[in-house]
């Protein structure tokens, strides 16, 4: 940035009634609309909090000592903050604007701060979990769009604890993936793998969110579940999980994921899915179709929701590469 | 926090509609009505500011990465979350927020991320800075309360740069404190010491907040200041600067800490200065009057200030321990 393209505007005493506007209006002079929108409306939800709860300096300290505090134990394989987002219910709700689902779709679910990009692609079948104290299950899933049709050569991605309720990422002496796969759907849309049955467990809770979930007198602990995630070029990209029926945390995941329809039950393995999938008749198995939006529908979902929002709000806005900004002409 | 006590309030099937007031419930169980009420705000204008802004889940993964960096180029001598604070004009706000002053008083300004609690116990008249690039300067300072009392035995804390615009805590190969120092008003009020003429500088933007600044087409310049604490019990802290008048940067600092009340002129030494502060006639020499606001006034401003604020919100408080929390009864 040229020094001289910066404008200047005259600027002091600032107050509790002014400061706002200012701040807004000093972060206005760069050339794109949409950083300048979101800043607008950032800063003046701060700013508002702040005058709402008369923040106090001791407060503000101790809000900056926790930010930092979160900052500082995110690793390679931590992030706190996400964990932050997800359990102020912040990573729900951006997943649910930014992926609005059609009724009959797969509903969307929270991310988490664990998925790893280390699975290498595993073929059908495989046993992705490693842990032989793990209860052996069966997932039999299949791909579908809106219309029913088979969608082949998705991009599935699955990752879940093992049975103490920890990633593998989680372990400091790990060798490698586990309890991960990416693999593809078939032509006709199906998939399947050998997993271990999932089990509740707590986020991380010896950090900073730890102790303000204590604080908040809030237990950690998320249902029993599976995370997938489904992409291929022309769909929504889906994050979602299965969440097992009857879990004690079921009506309480600290990060707000459970939806109705993404609840399922194991069934026992009959004879044939036992000779043809090589597992034994009677263990677990779960069968669930899942269902893509296409990227048109989702876009034009989304505009569709934003527009209504926006309008609700009395800001009149256009889309630029399908998000809002102000329209000021 | 024994695990009986969480009462678990059933939950699930969070939309963009509804996920807000069932955050704001679970937080809610909690028995500190401060902490119940500063979260209740905070996540409903989180999520307010995802809903109007529409936040794609680029953007909030765009978020969590500047917030982590933020975190991780924290230090014990760096603080980015105070910097952060203070271009968004958050840290003017508090602090006019916590220290409101009646007319006469001085007023506030931003902290900054750079004070330190190294520097001794310095008597009247010592240079505090060893920076021999610097233009030397004297500053004679006077202590009064709102009725013109003066102030005895008030802990004056001071810092400012170096001539290059750095503060000692910046340098990695520093031997201790610079540019600071720590002093007590005699029974008249008084203080005086020797420093050197301030600077403007660029706050720190090598980190996550410069890129922002940079993105925003913001200079990181603040104008040339020196850095003031008074503490004394009975009366209200004051965190405040003074700012040289003329600077090029004074009316577009770029943490809104300028106050015309706080704009000061240096004066030539006259021979009596001189001889009895020991400096060059002509040479420069800065004095103010501060005047501090007792404990009681400030407590009062506050609170007549926070039930009003909050009475325009339609909200009804009660005050606890100073601060306001919902009137449920």
């Amino acid at each position: 940035m040229d020094q001289n393209d910066i404008k200047v505007l005259p600027m002091k005493d600032l107050t509790v009634d002014n400061i706002t506007e200012n701040v807004i209006r000093i972060n206005s002079q760069n050339d794109d609309p949409r950083l300048t929108y979101v800043l607008e409306r950032l800063v003046s939800h701060l700013h508002d909090f702040a005058r709402e709860t008369r923040l106090s300096t001791k407060e503000w300290k101790a809000a900056i000592d926790f930010l930092t505090a979160v900052g500082q134990i995110c690793s390679d394989v931590r992030q706190e903050f996400i964990l932050l987002s997800d359990i102020l219910g912040l990573s729900l709700l951006v997943d649910s604007i930014d992926h609005p689902k059609p009724p009959q779709s797969t509903e969307g679910s929270v991310l988490g701060p664990f998925h790893s990009h280390e699975a290498q692609e595993t073929p059908h079948g495989d046993m992705v979990s490693h842990d032989v104290n793990g209860e052996p299950c069966l997932i039999l899933g299949s791909i579908r769009d809106s219309e029913g049709q088979p969608i082949g050569d998705v991009k599935i991605d699955m990752w879940e604890t093992d049975s103490s309720g920890h990633y593998d990422v989680q372990y400091e002496d790990r060798q490698g993936p586990d309890g991960r796969c990416v693999m593809r759907s078939d032509a006709s849309g199906n998939f399947w793998f050998k997993a271990i049955k999932p089990v509740s467990y707590p986020i991380p809770n010896d950090g900073p969110v730890g102790k303000l979930l204590s604080k908040l007198h809030r237990h950690p602990y998320r249902p029993a579940h599976m995370h997938f995630m489904f992409e291929k070029p022309g769909y929504d990209h889906l994050i979602t999980a299965l969440y097992l029926r009857g879990d004690p945390y079921e009506t309480s995941d600290a990060v707000f994921g459970v939806k109705s329809s993404l609840l399922v039950d194991f069934q026992p393995a009959d004879d044939s899915i036992a000779k043809r999938c090589d597992v034994k008749t009677g263990s677990l198995v779960l069968k669930h179709d899942f269902v893509l939006v296409s990227e048109e529908e989702a876009n034009s979902l989304r505009e569709e929701k934003s527009q209504k929002a926006l309008a609700d709000l009395g800001r009149m806005v256009k889309m630029v590469d399908g998000l809002p900004v102000p329209d000021v002409d």
